[in-house]
């Protein structure tokens, strides 16, 4: 029992961080509760319920499956839901009516024809990247209609009664779902994604900042370490220890190297989204996507740079004397000039301190090839960290 | 017309490189549509029909929604499906009978508080991060469930009835699916996240193979246009054209680099497959998650390589004709290795020439090693290629 007790408590002190790390999950929650509630209405209030009968369902089924986190999400699913069910049941109509024209053995094999080929050539279609992106959902439920009208139709007389039926409820429960999303304390794609973003670009650049200032601590430390005369021993104690310390801090950017799949998905919901904010209709969301792939390639730089530090290779002391400086330089304000260019994405306006980063740190750049060029160049990407910066 | 004549053409192009890319679609497309014409035999054949009604559109739409195009997906979703329904519609029995109790009254409010309760639960409890991975949809369906049953329960008077259909309808529309999908020409998840995993590794062993003779030769134009005193005119336009001759061949390796959700995405459908060829049930699937990371971490370091060979940068004539004769070695030696180790995943069996090649580009490494330590170290990803050999 104890044991139990023990699982308990963990799933509460779970539930309980789940809901402190982002408080919109148990708004969501409460949200979908209310639309069910209200869906339900059609079938606990007697005037409703007699326009609508057994169909009413079929509300309840679409608040369930169109309900989503984000508005992008729930505006997709809802509008791909309601255009591919509004076309696929007309053609089930029309597909009904052909068949039964030929008589009552023709009827089930030429409804079976016809199913067979709309569920097969849609789903093919689905397999196109472009639609796979924005209609997917669209695709299952036109062949999702198309078959229960066409097929249902042989059964039930009146098949333009069920399609229109169908239709109705998925529309009311559609703009439930797209209704309550927005107007409670809606989650925008688009938002998300510029959020995100601005923060891995913010994340790289406190790496930057971090390791410029962490090196400088550190070769300091090492020299006076070294004049006392203090053992090698304790040096290479502190060597091993340093990465451990502030992993969490420094590591941060490891997250943007794999943050592409996310990225295309929220750009692929934000289009679906109307006017919210500062964001348009039409926001060019695909741009979001550029700046992402760059911020993606410095950070595939930032952590080749950081398990070259992390790593053990000596570099002799006499270069590492000469390029020091210059290599310090460069990466705080590397760092500083991302971090401004982030703050300035996050609130759409240019700051006069980015462009001074960004010039000090070309600078500092050339400052440092030219110090390396007379000897060997092993940083290759500073000139690849300063091209997010040129996009904006 | 004829725009619209154009239009038509590539439209059916695009069909037609759409098939050829990957002929499975095509089978995937007529799996599908064969699965819903089997399906709706329960609306056409009276004997069934009888047995079922009007709930055997359950059963269509369980199979449009269920097939999937990998066996692991179809699974995961048909399981979830069914086990869902089970639990959901107990208790959604449940709850309306504890409702029913309550008199005329006083049953909507309370299936209004439980539908409401629910849906705010579970829609909390996908939030879980492994909850999510597995079993998404099956909370979806027990809200659905839950909701289709307790709230359709307060008009028709056997809700059993109801339960039970549903219940058994899904049922027979999931195997249907699941059996189709697994008996014609199934695709496994299991074995596509293992052939992803093997051509990652080959397709950067390619790079490495190809970077590394491409180097010899380009470095031996270089000495003889030299050497004959052709104008730096024709070899700068030389460089410049290189990159682009080959860049669809040595670039392969990019997609490496964004690989990471879709392998995770498999290895979480491949769990939901049975043994199947060489791979049993309980598989490690999540190793190939480890060694899928590893060989992202080798792509950064290629890629930071790539922007280094492909950037302006000068090296001294005299270090890199110090250098160059170990740097070919190594690479085309890590470049064979990983190209070996590939085909040994690929097999699953070992060889003896892998074991050959990562010990030739380990003293290839530790030659350039001591011959860079005595100048400046830039390569510092060389030990970091050798990690994924290290792992298998």
């Amino acid at each position: 029992p104890r044991r139990f007790m023990n699982e308990v408590v963990d799933f509460a002190l779970a539930v309980k961080n789940l809901g402190q790390e982002d408080p919109r999950r148990i708004v969501h929650a409460f949200k979908v509760g209310l639309a069910i509630t209200i869906v339900s209405l059609f079938y606990y209030y007697q005037p409703l319920y007699n326009g609508f009968g057994v169909s009413a369902m079929w509300a309840v089924l679409t608040v369930v499956v169109v309900f989503e986190f984000s508005v992008g999400a729930t505006l997709g699913k809802g509008f791909n839901r309601m255009m591919a069910t509004c076309v696929a049941g007309f053609l089930g109509v029309c597909a009904h009516h052909l068949a039964s024209l030929s008589g009552k053995t023709g009827e089930p094999i030429l409804l079976g024809i016809f199913g067979f080929l709309v569920a097969g050539i849609m789903t093919f279609m689905r397999f196109f990247p472009k639609m796979k992106a924005r209609y997917d959902y669209g695709f299952v439920i036109f062949i999702l209609t198309f078959c229960l009208v066409a097929v249902s139709g042989y059964r039930a007389d009146q098949v333009i009664k069920i399609a229109q039926q169908r239709l109705s409820t998925i529309i009311i429960g559609s703009w439930i779902a797209m209704l309550i999303c927005i107007s409670i304390r809606p989650v925008w794609s688009g938002t998300e994604l510029h959020n995100l973003i601005a923060s891995n670009i913010h994340k790289l650049g406190i790496f930057l900042e971090v390791c410029g200032s962490e090196w400088l601590l550190y070769s300091c430390i090492i020299k006076w370490l070294k004049s006392t005369g203090f053992g090698q021993e304790f040096f290479n104690k502190t060597a091993e220890e340093k990465p451990k310390e502030d992993k969490s801090f420094r590591n941060q950017y490891k997250s943007v190297l794999g943050s592409k799949a996310s990225e295309e998905a929220m750009a692929n919901l934000a289009a679906w989204e109307p006017s919210h904010g500062r964001f348009k209709f039409r926001h060019p969301w695909k741009q979001y996507l550029k700046v992402g792939a760059l911020a993606r390639q410095c950070a595939y730089r930032v952590d080749a740079l950081n398990t070259y530090l992390n790593s053990s290779v000596q570099i002799p002391e006499e270069i590492q004397e000469n390029v020091k400086e210059a290599c310090i330089r460069l990466s705080s304000e590397l760092g500083k000039a991302l971090k401004d260019l982030s703050f300035e994405i996050k609130k759409m306006q240019r700051t006069s301190s980015t462009k001074k980063h960004v010039n000090k740190s070309k600078t500092a750049a050339q400052d440092l090839k030219s110090l390396l060029e007379t000897r060997v160049v092993w940083e290759n990407f500073n000139m690849l960290d300063v091209l997010p910066t040129a996009t904006v």
